[in-house]
């Protein structure tokens, strides 16, 4: 392994890099050595190699995990600026390192970096040798809150992994590390009492003490200008959360409270830096980046229609971005030729990760020449009695260069006009395109972009190439440093990577020859093909609906799709399924291979870019594919051997808040909370529900979710379902933690569901009483996803109808106040308005008209009530005599003061028209038996015509105060029982007729 | 530079080395990198090179000092076990790096490092490159208070300072670090900020608290048995130590209690790792060292006296050692010679820094045979009346197998015994010799020996290789696993650097013939005339008396004296002549060049070892001196900006000991002591001392002292001087830190005096009053040397006999109280008995009769007037009278019991003799006027007789109680008289004449 780094050390120096030492104070990534995160600030160039053994406390495995280490070794590049072809050079350095990569399948699979913690992020990529991650591949955009100018490149190699697939090794301990001593010899014993300080016995009390003293130290650091020794307790203040965190000593309050803290350091560090660097003059001078290419001033003559390729080169475009680029490049293409004159064929794009390709049919040579009348002054104001110009005519015939005498009259919308007609020569196909393909390229954006060498483009990933050929004559586009040609860049490992393209004619032949399928659908076609073809080989299928999206971002990774099968161990098949189709999916984009019933088989199916060793490419993907199952299979297993009750006391050592206490403390709330409201549950249900509130989170103390959080509640399910917990139970556990996002679906069972509002219930009233109330632009702890999911589940199960949000808000009161936490009932209004809100937004995004969704909030302390008025009022659409009772209540409501009271003396109500209504009021009051809307419609579409003829007849502000009050009276009655139902007034006009 | 590290890199790598990165906490030293303070320990083998970036606090220049950095970078080698050949593959090392080892002087000089503060200590170099340390090569003996076995070789490489010299540079800032950047524009910043907040800028009580805080931690990891992160604790440690020094802020009691609790916690650590290996079963394996060589079997005859050679061949030798050993072997062997029958001629012994030569002339060829009468039983008893043997003289024959009847009759001091005469055999001149050098290898000791990769031997330094010859023959010795021969080892750089040997005779000659100049002594006389001729090139001559020890010390540092005349920049002469030669002196062993009259010439003399480029080496031995001399201008010149009083505000930044406040404080004391004591002074002393006082210690806060703290008093007389103040107030401020150590000069004036007693009274009395007093082994604040300088400074100004010990210990007492520390009488007492046990020591070790010590110690709390007395007694040694009186005045004391009152009534006395003695006692006691004892001796003579009459008279015990009270009050009342002048008793017999 150390010829490995010595390798890459001289590589990167031969190219320029100076080298400088691992930092001398615990850093998680070299990223965080100054000579990263500080260097990349300001216009100063800087290219730098070294190694960082990185420091993980959370990683800490007791050096039993094979590919877990507490310190890891990372070999770090940053080339600022940009150089323009750093994936070459990158791809050169691991040829140097021993690398075949000809015969290996390495990929830039998209990955964006961001670490908020020090306000930095960069858009790039992660690189995969036969699927294995091996590089972080960045361009750092901005770092400490600072956006970067020029743009640098961050390479950095995660060397065990290297070495590990280098030297067949399946356990880093195993690794050569020099010659006669392993991995494991060498620092076996570090790597062991590492992980015992930092996972047991570093002190909580001291660390916490020590992460005081660095922040501290840190701002008086500041306060001093001194950026360098700020950075310094920056970092030892970074290490020290991670000390506690990796001891679980960090509640989630704190962890947002410290993370808050050290950004806020971080970012006044970045920004003393480049202010410091200033005004040291930049001691290592400007960077230069390529300058901007000369405007094109010769355009070639065509002569014939032509079909045009436009070809925008690209580093690895994120899946996703392929498509919508190729759309959007298509649509800008069409429309700005459409702002021409230029006649064309069909516009079609084709694109892969590396070009978005225009082909457009039968363009014509030139632009026909087109006139167009210039208005002048009115005829009657141009010429005076004399026929002569007046002053108007004649200005502004001197403003058209002409002789007024050849001002034309032209009549428009019936007034006549003098003026003039001009010929616009039509301009020749060439320079209409360099024009046009220019501010396509110029304009083109991403859902996130990003910057590199180039002063002016941005884009979600570099342009660094344009093919732009009419027919077969190049069209010269020049776009800030870039100008096209006829040059494109096939594989990288081809023999010619780089070729000459003859002519537009034919290009994706051109391509195919070059092994590339420009095609998304073909490739996704040949993929699929091949898929199929490789399950069946071992009596398998692919779910091609069911990997749908899957197979879309696979097909936009590939130029070249090469799809091989793979295989796994049968002994992995003993995991969830859910665990290893995730693994696949998600970390490594295999298909999955199931039998015709869908049953996993073990095996898989990977899609390389372009040719490659099948069998050394084969047998990488299998190994990491390996080496990921057996961490999962590690912390299975070491998880089997625990009961569940056993797990859930693990919760206590998780930190849930710091005056809301452990895991466990919550657990036991959402227990007792779940208790209550589930009072009212079929007797099978409460016993369900009793049990697994027992057992509710236990999984969070499992080694498996604390890796994969989101597996919460998965596992609880595998594991209590496996410790012989009836299935009931098992399924609850797993339904508590549902939905987990606002499309996901909400629990299927009740005492699942009820577990689940008792879980987000006391989550609310919690943390709204300790004033961790999410704001506009922070909700660390999720509330707003707790409160939309406690109305999801409500509006699944109408059955629960009697948990209203007041009653459930009040049970988990009731067990926040007995940890000794004031709840005012202020604050539960606040939660309670809170989730309304949510609710309302789902309404709203679900497409209801609005003042329907206003109508019906009122009611939604019980979300499936409201949501069955919803449904209700939505039936009535276009129903003109509920719309005749609106309108009559809303006008009832309009006339009657808020502070009137609904009662009257009905003696005082004389007129035909009051006692008429009086009486259908009283019949109506009497035959409501609910507040449904139905149920009211139904009793009161008897009084829209009695108050109308009241309105009509009655003068309701009579001059008799008694009377009056009566009237009014009489009204506010009719108000308040119509009130419960929904908010009338809020209908507005929905349900005017007109 | 990078490329440096990268050829070392390699190299080391290729020779088997594994690397490591550097620590990922600050360390001080490579050394602390648990690669090596853990590794050496332990029988594991361990072949390590690896960067380290050494932080040292202390040596924080803002960037400004050319060759000070707070991070230095060490390149660091750990080669366990010895290879045999250490020395060798570092030189090749260098070659690697460029260094051309032909033209430049590279040399080994002795360098022992210890760090106590981790128990660890080795024996080696540092190497000079041209004058230049470059790096520390070190046998490493113990770690962690642990003896290694095996030993480790450990090379450190100060890169920064070998680089400098390759590249030519004089500041640290214009190295070229990597193409295109320079160190200064690489690292400039941090230097500058790094150096802010270790000197400036960090936290003193977050300092403090981290400090215990990593205390605390490494305890806890110790329990633990973790000895990795204990390790990484005591680093943490050492480091907020050494950050809390640079600001100032550890007194000497917190020093020694910080240094006594980190000693403790990296022993632990030291024995927990080795147990913790232990109980791995030492994953790495054991270590092999060299097998034993056969003894001998087989011995050449020889035929005729022929001359032995015998040489010890070893690495690098202390100077002081060459004369040592040289000495030795000469001892031992010529003893063990005389131990044999073997005739011999003269026996001489040369020695060199790499060999010691033993020639023996004109060795017999063989021992005689030689008889020995072996006895047996005494004749009477060896046979019976029949004349046949008893039993006895039987049993002897049988014993020495012959036949009784063989049995003779020997006489030995008149009595006849039986015994036989045997034949001891002489053995040959090999044999003889091949056992009696052998042994002279295995017990060649020195004053502080080391191991190697030998089982056996221990020197001061390795032991390679042994030739001997006895003329042309090899004669085998064999001793541990080394196996003489007739292979020796000239010059490393030497065309063949291993060479054969013909013959013993001629070696001298042969070793010339090789550029070896064995003898010392013409080693000297060449250094001194080579040395006298250059200087007399420039008109300057070296002082040959005054640089003996020096002249000594270059001859054993070489053995090929090539001495060169080397200049610098005359500028340099503006600074005090003590710090250039200092310099020249002790770090560079260059011989400092004068004037007839004894001013310095901006020249110097180095000698280097052996053929060299002289440009080259010269100008590498200017480029050293000139940045040492760069050094010291720098802190000149920034002090001399600061006027004493601006300075001296700087001492309140220094602490002194906790209770005892900070150096200004002490400064404070000491003007006050001062002035108390110099009450009596003439007026211009008392102005003087005033304002001296004033100033007092105020140069201990500038940097050349905080550098090179021995300049104390020097500076603050060259500061003083330059800032206008009277010559006699910065001779005071000189003479106040005098004497500096047991051998050197008191103060040279009153205020001077005066001042240094203040210093040292309140030293004193501060200390033990805070329960710092010395103990037997730990004298931390040097109190013994204190208390002797008050001693010595007292001796030498018999005009201040006002100032005793109590009235200085009270006067300092006054002061020390005033800073609210107690100081009882009892402690004082203590004080004042601690000097007198000084003087007492002083006296004796000044070769004084132990019993005229004894009598004068009653005086010694004014040790002048004590000294005058000791020089009188001395005077009358030998002198009848004096003898006689003192003879008779014991004999009074000894009647007399202690509590005898010294009165009596005079007419009780009626005796002729009693009478006589009380006339002569009036007489005398009228005559005394003070209790000087020449005074004494006058007027007390007339005593003796009249004493000695009365006893022979006079029954002193009379029967009458009255009589014998007048009696015994007449003898008290002389015995009082004479106690005052010295303690007869304590002369004991040292009078008495016989």
């Amino acid at each position: 392994m150390q010829d490995a780094l010595i390798a890459l050390t001289k590589y990167w120096t031969d190219r320029g890099c100076m080298i400088v030492q691992p930092f001398n104070t615990e850093v998680g990534a070299g990223t965080l050595n100054p000579a990263t995160i500080l260097r990349v600030l300001g216009p100063e160039p800087w290219r730098v190699a070294y190694v960082e053994p990185s420091v993980r406390p959370d990683d800490a495995r007791y050096g039993e995990n094979p590919n877990r280490l507490q310190t890891h070794t990372q070999f770090q590049v940053i080339l600022k600026p940009d150089p323009g072809d750093p994936q070459e050079q990158y791809l050169a350095s691991l040829a140097a390192l021993g690398i075949d990569i000809d015969a290996h399948d390495i990929r830039f699979v998209e990955d964006n970096w961001a670490n908020p913690a020090t306000g930095s992020w960069g858009l790039g990529w992660e690189v995969w040798l036969d699927g294995l991650e091996i590089t972080q591949f960045t361009y750092f955009q901005q770092a400490g809150g600072m956006s970067l100018d020029p743009v640098s490149v961050e390479v950095t190699y995660g060397v065990e992994r290297i070495i590990m697939a280098l030297q067949g090794v399946s356990h880093f301990k195993d690794i050569q590390y020099a010659p006669g001593i392993t991995y494991g010899e060498a620092f076996g014993q570090a790597e062991y009492e590492m992980s015992r300080f930092y996972l047991d016995d570093a002190d909580v009390e001291t660390q916490k003490r020590l992460f005081e003293d660095y922040a501290d130290e840190a701002r008086r650091m500041l306060d001093a200008r001194l950026p360098v020794p700020a950075h310094l307790h920056v970092l030892k203040c970074s290490h020290t959360f991670n000390v506690l965190d990796s001891r679980g000593a960090v509640s989630t309050t704190e962890r947002a409270k410290a993370f808050a803290r050290m950004r806020g350091l971080a970012r006044e560090v970045s920004a003393l830096w480049a202010e410091r660097r200033e005004e040291l003059d930049h001691p290592l001078g400007l960077s230069e980046l390529p300058p901007a290419a000369p405007a094109p001033t010769e355009f070639a003559e065509v002569t014939a229609p032509a079909p045009l390729l436009f070809e925008i080169g690209t580093e690895e475009l994120p899946p996703g971005e392929v498509t919508r680029s190729s759309a959007a490049v298509r649509d800008a293409v069409a429309t700005k030729l459409g702002g021409t004159r230029l006649a064309h064929g069909d516009v079609t794009v084709h694109a892969t990760p590396r070009r978005i390709v225009v082909l457009v049919d039968e363009v014509a040579p030139r632009e026909p020449d087109a006139e167009r009348f210039v208005r002048g002054p009115k005829a009657a104001a141009a010429f005076d009695a004399d026929g002569n110009p007046t002053k108007a005519a004649a200005g502004f015939a001197r403003g058209q260069k002409i002789d007024p005498a050849a001002l034309e009259r032209v009549d428009i919308d019936g007034v006549a006009y003098v003026g003039v007609t001009k010929t616009d020569v039509g301009r020749g196909a060439v320079e209409v395109l360099s024009d046009l393909l220019g501010e396509v390229v110029a304009e083109l954006r991403a859902d996130k972009n990003m910057r590199w060498n180039d002063r002016k483009l941005s884009f979600t990933r570099p342009v660094r190439w344009l093919v732009a050929l009419l027919g077969a004559d190049v069209v010269p586009v020049a776009v800030s440093s870039l100008v096209a040609g006829r040059t494109t860049r096939v594989h990288r490992t081809a023999a010619e990577p780089v070729v000459d393209v003859p002519s537009a004619a034919g290009y994706l032949e051109f391509l195919a020859g070059h092994g590339i399928t420009a095609s998304m659908a073909a490739r996704r076609t040949a993929i699929v093909a091949a898929a199929k073809e490789l399950a069946a080989s071992v009596g398998g299928t692919i779910d091609e609906l069911g990997e749908s999206a899957l197979i879309d971002e696979i097909t936009n990774l590939v130029e070249e799709p090469n799809a091989m099968l793979g295989g796994f161990s049968e002994t992995y098949l003993e995991l969830p399924q859910e665990i290893l189709t995730t693994v696949m999916r998600k970390h490594q984009r295999y298909l999955p291979v199931r039998t015709a019933d869908g049953a996993l088989l073990p095996h898989f199916v990977a899609v390389a870019n372009g040719d490659c060793d099948h069998d050394a490419v084969r047998a990488g993907n299998e190994a990491v594919l390996r080496a990921r199952y057996e961490d999962a299979s590690f912390f299975w297993r070491a998880d089997l051997k625990v009961a569940p009750e056993t797990m859930k006391a693990g919760l206590s050592r998780l930190a849930f808040e710091e005056r809301l206490g452990s895991m466990a403390d919550r657990a036991g709330r959402i227990a007792a909370v779940a208790g209550t409201l589930g009072a009212e549950l079929s007797t099978a249900d409460r016993s369900t529900l009793s049990r697994a509130a027992a057992l509710a989170k236990f999984d969070l103390a499992s080694q498996m979710v604390i890796e994969l959080t989101s597996l919460a509640g998965v596992m609880a399910r595998e594991y209590a379902a496996r410790s012989g917990e009836p299935r009931a139970v098992a399924e609850a556990l797993f339904d508590m933690e549902r939905p987990r996002s606002s499309g996901d679906t909400p629990p299927a069972t009740v005492p699942g569901a009820v577990l689940a509002l008792a879980d987000r219930f006391d989550m609310l009233v919690g943390l709204f009483a300790v004033g961790a109330a999410p704001t506009g632009s922070s909700d660390p702890f999720g509330l707003r996803r707790a409160a939309a999911g406690v109305i999801s589940i409500l509006r699944a199960h109408p059955t629960l109808s009697a948990i209203t949000l007041p009653r459930g808000l009040e049970a988990a009161a009731e067990h926040v106040r007995a940890q000794g936490i004031e709840v005012p009932a202020k604050i539960l209004g606040e939660v309670a308005e809170f989730m309304v809100r949510r609710y309302e937004q789902q309404l709203l995004d679900a497409g209801h008209d609005h003042r329907h969704v206003a109508a019906v909030l009122p009611l939604a302390t019980a979300p499936a009530a409201a949501e069955a008025t919803l449904r209700e009022i939505e039936q009535r659409v276009g129903d003109r005599e509920f719309g005749d009772l609106v309108a009559a209540l809303q006008r009832v409501r309009r006339i009657v003061p808020a502070d009137a009271p609904a009662s009257y003396d009905e003696k005082l109500l004389t007129e035909p028209a009051e006692v008429a209504l009086h009486e259908a009021l009283t019949k109506t009051s009497a035959a409501l038996t609910t507040t449904t809307l139905a149920a009211f419609v139904l009793a009161a579409s008897e009084l829209t015509a009695p108050i109308n003829t009241f309105f009509d007849d009655i003068l309701v502000m009579a001059e008799d105060p008694a009377v009056r009050a009566a009237r009014l009276g009489l009204l506010a009655t009719i108000r308040d029982l119509a009130a419960p139902v929904l908010d009338w007034q809020a209908l507005g006009t929905s349900f005017t007729t007109e």
